[in-house]
């Protein structure tokens, strides 16, 4: 995009009410427009950015078997009835009424839709496992929105439901879930911790939410300073392999790592190398056994005709709070560095002299080689308010083009995570990045 | 995907609640399941289906120089009085109130938004012309909701609306949606014609509705047989020129098109080639100059400095009302015909002896080499049964995998459309496909 003509309005100024890094930054580098208490307009730059993140997060569910599909954001509440989840659910559940006076809900979750879709849908073992997930919007009246995307009301997650025919296909389903989740993370340049979660009235060890390290998370972090020393990228797990899912999980949950909240100061004595520091949580794993299957009537013809209840996990990722934690886990007083993967340009071309022939000439040429993938800063604009823009932004590279060097036919090539820069003839710049 | 483990619940029998071709088709392929009077849920195969059309709309929506960007579904009423529409919008708007008894309403439409988002972020005329497009769920509270996906009330569309200093800067951002909705209608594989549709109070003639063409559609329409021999393909336009635009343009409405309730009878009979037929509303683009910018406040600095109050256009793409709208247009007593651009896989592997050694050596290799884009039918079913299914499912091309081709070989191709069947070697038949 050309910046001239684009919607990204950045603001010098700090707006008042933003009290965390990563909502001051997300609205001064023109990513987001609150239009109401708690709920976000993404502009360009913030749902490209977003839209970044949904598509890791789906190839990673892609890859671990669990299969796609949209369900609506407006549900009724008897199927909430039938669970016995729509009066013990609080005053975070939007609750509404239609034309007909039927009673309505905004989704705060799935769990107990996807359960009527399969119980009308699947009728035989054969059939399981499956995982199915969504990537769609979820409203929670939270009291105090706050924090700018990490505690809004309308945020976007990433759920998935998995039905298994017993607890040790669950298993399977939830260690596969693990695996996907630690591969996202990773790929979103991120350092997450799985810390064993309450699993609530069904007991057990399989819940677990996913922190990811931020000096200004909003909570304290207890680890084993194993978890640094970690290898869980690449192909040598694989979804396919039990061996390879239980070795995983062992991997992953043979060290401590707690919240505050359910730190265990005995536990964390034993710890040789303590490691300490705040966290933001991004993901939460859960097995929940029956606890919709039972009372919602889902059961599948067994191997031998008899009915069988499935076992259940959910699963979920908060996209667009991702966006914030990343913020988070990666700014500077400049503003952004966004990690490669999940910038909304690779690159931002910045032409210090619109109208000068040879700068025109190398920024035009450079912004059609990268098909897209780059912002073009072609504003009649001062070069300190264009380099402080690139850097509020965080492009992860900027490909400043003057006249003195434009004449030579260089570029200066800067690194926006380390600040490296280096004077590079177009081509060779342009082979550095892509 | 492999059918065996895939949450695609084909139906044998119609369901009786639907009454059009689109909906039953829809509901016996596995593509939605109803989980609310009017609101769907997509199953797998309807959720690919989905995201494909939406994905071309945004391919056309980018060339055209639009930007995408995401406005949430719920919006705050006061935003509604600011422009007068709160209290003039009938019982189609689903209001709400939060846990502070605010008033809030799930979005039919959004001009008073992103009228906002450009009134604070927009100051000079130097930033216009702005066209900003999402593709977002809106709900409307249909009385009688029927017909499936294609008169639902939670619903996928496309809107964008246009920013422009003048009246000449407008026509220009209208004829270059008509060129993008053009494209993107050809690209689904549907015949659509743009037809003059009621201006309201701002009058004029930029109001077109793009009708497509199906035997099943909701309105009678009349045209010129000259649409039938139009090319608006290919490079021929470019969104650059002016002049292309208009040429486009003055071809799109030079002819005589209008559905019964525009139709002129007058008109009509200078006609010297008559054509009648039913048809389906799949678009609008609208020009309702300073309707929402006047009351609203927006201005930019002109280049004289003073105020000017940019002129507006909206124009809308119903993406879940098209998965309907283009299976009325392709399907016949057998099951959907999916247009090549649209198929939720490219082909489906039917295998019709599993267990059989070279039958799932054959279709493994195949599967695999599709790489996502087939479906794998490794059930054990009848033969009869998967043939009725892949027609059902309508993907473009089946690949028929039996016992005695598969000893030499062989196998069987068919393309769904045609109903042409050959038998080839593997490889040729995967070099029609891929």
């Amino acid at each position: 995009m050309r910046l001239s003509r684009s919607l990204v309005p950045t603001l010098k100024e700090t707006p008042a009410e933003a009290q965390i890094a990563s909502h001051r930054l997300m609205l001064r580098a023109g990513l987001v427009r609150q239009t109401a208490s708690g709920i976000y307009a993404w502009l360009p730059a913030g749902w490209r950015v977003l839209q970044n993140i949904a598509q890791i997060v789906r190839e990673e569910q892609d890859a671990s078997g669990a299969q796609e599909m949209l369900m609506p954001t407006i549900q009724s509440a008897e199927l909430w009835r039938a669970s016995g989840r729509y009066d013990a659910y609080g005053p975070e559940m939007l609750r509404l009424k239609d034309r007909h006076e039927r009673e309505l809900l905004y989704g705060p979750t799935n769990e107990e839709m996807i359960t009527e879709i399969v119980r009308s849908s699947v009728k035989s073992y054969r059939e399981l496992p499956q995982n199915l997930y969504h990537i769609q919007w979820k409203f929670r009246d939270e009291v105090r929105p706050r924090f700018g995307v990490m505690r809004g009301r309308e945020f976007l997650m990433k759920d998935a439901y998995s039905f298994d025919l017993d607890y040790a296909g669950a298993v399977v389903s939830y260690r596969k879930m693990m695996l996907a989740y630690m591969r996202t993370f990773q790929r979103l340049g991120l350092k997450a911790i799985p810390m064993a979660a309450d699993s609530g009235p069904i007991g057990g060890d399989l819940s677990h939410e996913f922190i990811i390290l931020a000096p200004t998370g909003e909570s304290q972090v207890f680890y084993d300073a194993a978890f640094e020393g970690i290898d869980y990228t690449g192909g040598q797990f694989s979804f396919d392999s039990e061996a390879d899912l239980q070795r995983f999980h062992e991997m992953m949950t043979g060290s401590y790592a707690a919240t505050d909240e359910k730190h265990d100061t005995a536990a964390w004595a034993k710890v040789a190398e303590k490691r300490e520091g705040r966290g933001i949580e991004v993901g939460h794993i859960f097995y929940f056994g029956t606890k919709y299957s039972e009372p919602m009537g889902l059961t599948v013809a067994g191997p031998d005709g008899k009915p069988v209840v499935p076992h259940m996990g959910s699963y979920g990722i908060g996209v667009s709070r991702l966006v914030g934690a990343i913020i988070e886990a990666s700014h500077d007083e400049a503003g952004i560095i966004w990690p490669d993967s999940v910038a909304p340009w690779q690159a931002v071309i910045v032409n210090l002299k619109p109208g000068d022939a040879a700068c025109d000439s190398i920024c035009e040429d450079l912004y059609a080689k990268f098909a897209g993938k780059a912002l073009y800063d072609d504003r009649a604009d001062r070069a300190g308010a264009k380099f402080a823009d690139a850097d509020l932004m965080g492009h992860p590279w900027q490909i400043v083009v003057g006249p003195r060097g434009a004449a030579a036919g260089n570029v200066e090539l800067k690194r926006r995570a380390t600040g490296e820069r280096q004077e590079l003839a177009v081509d060779a710049a342009l082979a550095r990045i892509l």
